[in-house]
């Protein structure tokens, strides 16, 4: 019995949490004059996303006030801690000082901390001076594309030959959100776009454009940044996104603004009704909506059993590891150490982890579907495309909130409150969003809006056996049009120390009874360590299964064994597009669902730094073919997971969550049972529980 | 925001929970005098434990009493309802004035429910009378195995032409606890046991004996029924499961108890020292405990939206299903219906599911190892093996527990207290326990105490390369051997009605542009529906993916979907042994991770009725190789849900849980997102909780 109490535990996780889909209206910081932005500015769907809130906003209570924290006066404690709002003027004044900013009107694409050398990271002690602050800026100037590092503290530009290579890559960087906003403006000016409209019987003021990738598929798309608008219409529903005008897409230049092409091609396709599609509370009447049960909450009266140190430091039972939003990650978890609870020593799991890039390929070859092939982090940014975590109904109790400040593409600095939360539960997860847990486990959420698809059927009916839908009726006139998700995570673990070796731990037959049992069959671990990269790229085998640990070769158990950490892969789906399908070539990184690569700080966006419009010479694919040693090393393990989605109607009009994730677990890493050593719950440690309306 | 509100939900599950892991104190329900079993006689593992509780019993608190309810005056309210104490009474009386059992001593191994016919079932309404209450009775006889009938109003005894069939196969029926219990007790009788018990220096009232399963490899194991019997010694811990006696295995006679072999290989291996591997808390002093998370609790002011009517019947927000626990299957789940939230009526999902098998091989083919190959289920009964569940610790407030009846092997019936418990949670999970939902999803989790072989090495620097440990060195002296796990579920899925066919989505990569779009490969969902068993047999595979859908080609949705639940495997190991194997053969049903079988009543158990030392010839293979058609049929599908598993220093003494899971789940089975009416949470629904030390 004391066995079960003790284990019964609390895989507690520290989840951070952000939104993965593009459906986001972005909540600009109020408080502070140079931290404010209005919303038609810095997002993308703003303006067509006021026109219905105007619409709406008489009918339903305005949103409770997100609860706003100064960073002024915020500054770095820690050498990964994000660029401050005083970082962000010093470099904009620095920028806009320099010879390559005066002459012509400039745009930053990016600007984030420049993370010092790993050494020193791993040699700073809490107390001692940080290393120099650097900035990394990418800018677009004049039809060209910069890398600069920024000097904070000396007030210099320097642009280093790798910085100039970088710059020179096809490609080029995460749009702005001013680039969005723009594109999705630009049809309106084109007559030929107008007249289409007009001649659907859609009413201009109703128009909702969605700014979508192009994604890279030969000559067109080269030497010119262009963008493909969609256009949807608002009429009748909050729910734009099932009412496209299919077929329409427009062709806008984003450096020039101009609309290069209109292609019209869905005249006989309706726009669907999409009846019943409204998802918000204030549009349904009392009888629709029904609580079918009763309040659940996680409860701790005692309070979070973690804190955040210094804005960003996270301390959570033996663990304690950096989180820092990113705009183009989302989250960045840093210096992840555990407390061994044998020895009491602090040791190292990883350096740093985050989601380094997705990519998500729609399956339809249609002139208006074929390019959609996002890749949500280098194309849009992760963090960018985030809306404000909405308390309790995102994030339980408890939480631990912490805003990201952003830059707009002139440099000024921005607030972005409630980006990411922390908290504590059973391994549980909230229903709709992107949750990761650094150690014990990285968890995808995906829910949102599909991309759906006009359509002539009203049923299925009326398809003939030998019609491709490319998806699913999903309802009158709409179809779900099959897609599929990878998300490539860069894990730079380092376990009791930077250098490390990737063991496949293979499981093989085996026929040999050495006693002559009647046994014939049984599995024997076999271990392969990898000595270059070729032999860590790792395509998943059902009928052919390992283990995939990063072991510290120079450190073993008191029994003999390296201790290590093992990667336990979740969604296992697999690629399929041909390799040299366009989009595959960009999106290479997905070929293996593991890689292992040697630390390279350039060597951070599985498909590269200029993602936009790259023709896939910069990704993973194409650094791991270097085939460099990575035994006994400082290495990277990149994992994917992915998953294929077939739409069915329950996702109409809004996805219940899927969702997947990946483990990284303790392989001989402890001597024994870490969480063996826990009490067990008794009456007395729980909490005194009324009902809300009685309290 | 609105849409992240009603979404942000709560994919509550029910969850019944039963131990998995032969690790149990049977706690037999004391206060009803024909129900009182004393430890001695309904425990395999009493015997040892008894010793190793007197030992340490001063220093523990008695553990708190197990609330008890009375069961003499049960009556059965539903057609599915599980025998009560009376019928079982019934039974009892009517079996021992039956000629089979007047001569002979003999053996009852099951008395279960034999459920009425399913249209009787499927006809009935609450309120109706219950079809005729009848038994199906396993028993031994004179060596001899019999599958009959009671007929309890009648109190007649029958034996149809298949209960004749039954008894002849190969293989003996589920192993009472009175046969661990012998098994365990036979060697202490036998001079050459008790000879080499004291050669190695063990005291005789040190040794904890384990009944072990023999397996079938041949003729040596035919035509009489056989138990390996290995000990362990329980000096100084408690966990004696880490001091094997290793390489002594003694080969008993289960019929006459008598001691047929004993094999004594490990002389040279000294039994592990196992030191701290107590972990039970009296055992650990203040120092060596440490609570470094707060109290965290899913509270729930308002009491749970479950209720549980008629003691079997589970009522959850548009769900309701019958629950009741089951001494093979340990839980069966039946008639789960749902409310469909759009109109309001009531539609059939699953006509039956439960955990059919277990396979558990373990990959040593050495003399003390290569038979370990068990079937839970069949073999020692996933029921039967289970503990009481501990309030708090294995379930959460609000849990509704309830409790087993079970027959002694005279028919005596006996109460198992809170064997099942459900509770509503956030999709989360306790940490040690077997958790299944039936609708959304079915959890396996895996703790427990690994099963570990002796070694003579202390340390990795003393095996050479050649050396073949069959696993991990966990510590000095022990290693825990590689196996894997597979559970076997019957989903006997009656969507929208009986008649239901299994569909394959597959995804094809296709290569056709029909307008030269740049794009040349996309994935197309290509449905392939199953005639016959052999078209659904399906292996999974990573590269050539698809779905699988139970459909009702009868009934369509508004635009013309075939309604449907899809089964979405987790879990995916596949066992990789030889086929002709014995082993495998036996588990023949883990071939094919899906399978899909005409409804027949007789077919409920995938390694057939009588499992214990089987040959094979009645499993789910044998059964589907008849290759009967399945379409629009009454079906059954067989979902194997599998893991390796290589153990680590992590896993000593005591596993963290693993749990893998699989989820069946709809598609197109309601117009749109089912949940999309439900209403936000705001603060006012939580409850209002005070810390219990504050209380």
């Amino acid at each position: 019995m004391e066995a079960k109490r003790l284990l019964r535990l609390l895989f507690v996780i520290l989840g951070t949490v952000l939104l993965l889909f593009l459906t986001s209206i972005i909540f600009p910081y109020g408080n502070q004059p140079e931290a404010q932005l209005d919303c038609a500015t810095y997002s993308p769907w703003c303006t067509s996303k006021n026109r219905i809130q105007h619409k709406t906003i008489i009918k339903k209570k305005p949103p409770p006030p997100i609860p706003t924290r100064h960073h002024s006066s915020d500054v770095p404690r820690h050498p990964l801690d994000p660029l401050t709002v005083q970082e962000f003027n010093k470099i904009r004044a620095v920028l806009s000082a320099h010879p390559l900013f005066k002459s012509s009107p400039y745009a930053l694409h990016s600007v984030v901390l420049q993370e010092p050398p790993k050494p020193l990271v791993l040699a700073w002690r809490k107390g001692d001076p940080l290393p120099p602050r650097k900035a990394s800026v990418v800018a677009r100037v004049d039809g060209d594309s910069h890398v600069l590092t920024v000097d904070i503290d000396a007030g210099e530009v320097t642009q280093s030959q790798r910085d100039k290579e970088a710059a020179s890559l096809s490609g080029y960087p995460t749009l702005t959100i001013e680039d969005m906003t723009s594109a999705t403006l630009a049809p309106l000016s084109n007559a030929g776009f107008n007249r289409t409209i007009a001649e659907r019987g859609i009413d201009v003021a109703d128009l909702a454009c969605l700014p979508i990738s192009t994604g890279w598929f030969g000559k067109s798309e080269e030497s010119r940044r262009l963008i493909k608008v969609q256009c949807y219409s608002t009429k009748g529903t909050a729910n734009f996104y099932m009412r496209p005008i299919e077929g329409l897409t427009v062709l806008v230049d984003l450096d020039t603004k101009e609309v290069l092409d209109v292609s019209d091609n869905g005249r006989d396709i309706p726009i669907p009704a999409a009846a019943n599609t409204d998802y918000r509370l204030s549009a349904l009447n009392e009888k629709q909506v029904k609580r079918i049960v009763n309040p659940i909450s996680l409860e701790q009266p005692e309070g979070p059993s973690f804190t955040v140190e210094d804005d960003h430091t996270v301390k959570w039972a033996n663990w304690e590891f950096h989180l820092k939003p990113d705009p183009r990650a989302g989250v960045i978890v840093s210096r992840a150490v555990v407390r061994d609870p044998g020895t009491g020593e602090t040791r190292s799991v990883m350096y740093k982890g985050f989601a380094s890039e997705l990519f998500v390929p729609y399956m339809d070859p249609t002139d208006a579907w074929y390019f959609k092939t996002y890749m949500d982090a280098g194309e849009y940014g992760f963090g960018l495309q985030s809306m404000p975590l909405d308390p309790l109904n995102d994030c339980p109790r408890n939480a631990h909130y912490m805003d990201a400040v952003f830059p707009a593409a002139d440099g000024t600095p921005y607030v972005r409150s409630n980006m990411v939360c922390v908290f504590e539960s059973y391994a549980g997860d909230i229903a709709w969003r992107h949750s990761e847990c650094p150690i014990t486990g990285m968890e995808v959420g995906l829910s949102g809006i599909l991309m759906v698809k006009g359509s002539p059927f009203v049923n299925m009916n009326q398809v003939n056996e030998q019609e491709n839908l490319y998806g699913t009726l999903l309802s009158e006139n709409v179809i779900g049009v099959i897609h599929d998700h990878y998300v490539t995570f860069h894990l730079d673990m380092d376990v009791d120390g930077s250098d490390n070796s990737f063991v496949k731990v293979n499981l093989q037959r085996e026929h040999d009874s050495p006693d002559n049992a009647p046994r014939r069959s049984y599995l024997k671990a076999v271990r392969n360590v990898a000595k270059t990269e070729n032999d860590a790229q790792v395509k998943l085998k059902l009928y052919d299964p390992s283990e995939f640990h990063v072991i510290n070769p120079s450190k073993k158990t008191r029994v003999g064994n390296p201790v290590g950490y093992k990667v336990v892969p979740g969604g296992t789906a697999a690629s399929l597009l041909d390799l040299d399908d366009p989009p595959q070539k960009r999106g290479a990184f997905t070929n293996n669902q593991i890689w292992v690569s040697p630390y390279n700080e350039t060597e951070q966006w599985a498909g590269g730094l200029f993602v936009y419009q790259s023709q896939g010479e910069d990704t993973l694919a194409v650094w791991s073919e270097r085939d460099r040693a990575i035994e006994n090393k400082d290495i990277v393990v990149w994992y994917t997971l992915g998953f294929h989605h077939i739409p069915c109607q329950e996702d109409f009009p809004i996805m219940p969550t899927v969702s997947s994730s990946f483990d990284l677990k303790p392989v001989n890493f402890f001597e024994n049972n870490p969480i063996l050593r826990m009490p067990p719950n008794v009456d007395k440690d729980l909490p005194t529980c009324k009902a809300a309306a009685s309290a």
